[in-house]
């Protein structure tokens, strides 16, 4: 079966069972998580949320860099005071540079990357918290929201705070 | 409670019954997902995901425009092959003006955000069409990548194919 169609599929037994058509657009809890995108890594599940919950910001590594956007969102239209970053072992990010990555965008697809910041890092707890320091002294992020960081072991299933 | 305790309680629970340490890196189902942050859309459970499934990309609408990095990290370092866009009714992409927001943060920050494209749309399925159309025309994403776009129903929990 085509993928789109198995979405298709398990989004009618989703729908089929669904409660939750009167949640309103701010998130219950008030919550940015910023989190990888990585496919071992489920947000909803490890930190127990339910629809309504929270803005779940993905993107490679769970970068800042790149969600800002998205957290000047969430924060001055939707309401959310605090930002959780999760990021986890054996991440994408720490396989290559950008250097390398750039490389390999011109083999391939005969294009540069040159303009693109790719955010590789080499340290993951490090990461966590340049993250952190990023958004902390972006004049885009008010002084009084809380932000936490959290890796998460793909190996263990467990998370734990770095800040 | 704190928030970040309530997260790492739920997080022991999840821990405690979890069985899959030793998925590769690469998403099985060789596909990226793109989605919106909105609280309400929980992209695992619509899609029928399970750990190890997708790369799963979100930001405020879930615009391509911002995912370019991630979508290249993902396919090539990892491998994936279709990108699937999500956006939902109900987003609050469809309540604001970039000025407006940047109004608003000159407001409240006492700070300039004329540097960041905010990427509010006023057409939910026209939203879709951009963005499959925005990646189809970037040289970073190459021709043999399928992106297909969904519309998720906050309110029925269904998704509908847009393209």
């Amino acid at each position: 079966m085509p993928l789109i169609d198995e979405f298709l599929q398990a989004n009618r037994e989703y729908a089929s069972r669904f409660q939750k058509g009167n949640l309103p657009m701010p998130p219950a809890r008030k919550v940015a998580v910023l989190a990888c995108m990585d496919a071992r890594l489920d947000p909803a599940r490890i930190l127990g949320l339910e629809e309504g919950d929270a803005h779940v910001i993905r993107n490679a590594g769970g970068r800042a860099a790149d969600a800002v956007r998205s957290l000047v969102i969430s924060e001055q239209l939707l309401g959310t005071n605090t930002i959780v970053i999760v990021h986890h072992t054996d991440c994408g990010m720490l396989t290559f540079t950008d250097d390398s990555l750039r490389e390999k965008v011109k083999k391939e697809l005969s294009t540069d990357a040159d303009h693109i910041a790719f955010l590789a890092f080499q340290d993951l707890e490090q990461s966590v918290r340049d993250d952190i320091a990023f958004l902390r002294s972006s004049p885009l992020i008010p002084q009084n929201i809380d932000i936490r960081g959290l890796i998460f072991d793909v190996k263990t299933g467990k998370l734990h705070a770095v800040a």
